[in-house]
């Protein structure tokens, strides 16, 4: 087995926008079927490589070979100990380690490896789902480590994620009689304000403390320079704790406008999507102990596949090299040491 | 002469969206040209036809003969009394009137009547320029009446209208972690409760009651539904009494944002352009007579050419035939009688 800062940073080579994940998927499979001890399978280009002869399979490490599309600008490089490019984070360190557990021989463990494709869009495209519809039980293990970047901190369960769309309405007039008519740009100023000045939810599960988060991530509205506008739209991302499914999430919503919406004006909020998220759930033997070992435990905030192991009743949890704060920023790097601490990490936790 | 009504009605029937007026500037030149009393002149597609012999010309009637695009599904027509279609009222009434007033033999003042092109479009285009260019003199009378629809009111003056792009920043943070960013959308609400809030002032001048008017356009912002957005662009109209000019005007609205502006993070207010409005100038004889007759007098809170005449020291005001509500409106329409109570009002003024 070749070391794994080079097997990074080779992953980091073979751009693997979403949807165009066949290089990366040919390269992982030529690698993994050169190892006797592993049974391959292709799914499109997702790969799955199980440890043969150990038993029941009982865990599953799983990470995505997709990236978001690249800044203009950065490319990829080794230096000081770091590996920079598009993925180098999120999560193409973790896939090393996946290739490195995968590949040792003395890694016995009853695990089986998911490689697959994207995760970055939009989910129903996700590969997790393609491997699921031709190979029903491939994920039917009892614990999942998803390799996103944690920092090689445990990030337990994950917080769920909503899209809604609030429209403001008003009343057309001519710019130089607004009194004729309502300006619903006007009308949104006390919707944000509210918005802004929501204290939002910490809880607090599993010793993990889950931060709520709510944006408003787009505005548009307006149509021409001389029209009082009837019209406003503004999309809202609330990312809500898994304390809460979604129903009761967007409640929430609906309760925080009441006194501000104008439903015979014709405004309106409406739930364009949502995914929940999923409790710690640290209580399973792998995850207990690899919360153990790391000693660095929080809450992840944003939104991953364990999720999916949550809902198919499967503990999961995030652990992986490289900076949470870094994936899909432009500049993205991950430290090799990282990777190691990962690989050392996960080869005890699986071998105990 | 034909009737005025049947006039205004086939000149509702020869489209003229702006820049596309040469059919009906053939056809106003036709019939001008049979009146042997009138000089007519075509610059590109505007008309100018003066009358003859009377001395030199001391007053012009002005009307443009351009409207802004039609409303898909609503088409010309004639009922009970009302002639239906783009630019009924704004401004073929008017076009009819002036025709009226320019053929009539027995109108022996010292008038010129002036149809221009391209006045609902961005202004640098207006035919009032063209006419000007290639004749520098023709606009150098004493008074003018631009038959703008003001349902044979006299509305005097206009108002300036600015146009100023406030942008408000932000910093840029996946939504998952929004406290490690700055929302600008979020910023935006008191920004706009400032302005929704802001009681804006009323000036009298010469009689008439200029009501200021600020209204948000447009707003626009927001990268992706999972990234706090570092961007809001607001576009501001700022309709102004002719008491103020661009400069004092601006500055208001600079005032206005005093304390919310934070420039170190990037907000900005920026004057993206600006004409100035026109005092009422009732003082000269013509514009006088006119007030006098019509005895239903008003401030212009749009703008319109009046100040273009304003700007060269010439007396001028609007007054015609038209619903100023109904101006770009989708069912515009005009009343006949409208039409026949100007033609009367203006023969009578511009004899005397």
């Amino acid at each position: 087995m070749k070391d794994l800062a080079s097997l990074c940073y080779e992953l980091v080579n073979i751009p693997s926008v979403s949807l165009d994940e066949a290089g990366i998927a040919d390269y992982v499979e030529s690698i993994l079927q050169r190892a006797e001890h592993l049974s391959v399978v292709r799914i499109e280009n997702n790969v799955v490589a199980t440890r043969r002869d150990v038993g029941p399979i009982r865990y599953m490490v799983a990470g995505h070979l997709d990236t978001v599309p690249p800044s203009p600008g950065y490319s990829v490089g080794r230096k000081d100990d770091r590996i920079y490019g598009v993925g180098a984070s999120d999560m193409k360190a973790g896939l090393a380690v996946m290739i490195g557990l995968a590949l040792d021989p003395a890694n016995t463990s009853p695990t089986r490896y998911l490689f697959y494709a994207a995760e970055e869009i939009e989910r129903s495209q996700s590969g997790i789902f393609q491997v699921e519809r031709q190979w029903p039980d491939a994920l039917a293990v009892e614990a999942a480590i998803l390799m996103e970047p944690t920092g090689v901190s445990l990030e337990a369960g994950c917080q769920g994620t909503m899209r809604a769309r609030l429209t403001i309405a008003g009343k057309r007039a001519h710019s130089a009689r607004p009194h004729k008519g309502i300006n619903a740009i006007h009308r949104s100023g006390p919707f944000l304000q509210r918005i802004a000045a929501e204290d939002q939810r910490s809880v607090e599960l599993d010793g993990c403390t889950f931060r709520e988060a709510l944006s408003v991530v787009r505005i548009g509205g307006g149509i021409a320079n001389n029209v009082v506008p009837d019209q406003v739209e503004l999309t809202i991302n609330y990312r809500f704790a898994p304390d809460r499914k979604t129903e009761a999430a967007f409640a929430y919503l609906v309760s925080l406008f009441e006194g501000l919406m104008d439903q015979e004006l014709g405004d309106s909020l409406v739930l364009v999507d949502s995914v929940d998220g999923a409790l710690p759930n640290l209580s399973n033997e792998l995850l207990d102990r690899l919360s153990r070992r790391v000693n660095a435990k929080r809450a992840k905030l944003g939104w991953t596949d364990v999720a999916t192991f949550f809902d198919r009743g499967i503990a999961a949890t995030n652990y992986g090299p490289g900076d949470p704060e870094l994936a899909h920023s432009a500049g993205e790097w991950v430290a090799v040491d990282e990777i190691y601490r990962a690989f050392e990490v996960l080869s005890e936790v699986l071998a105990n």
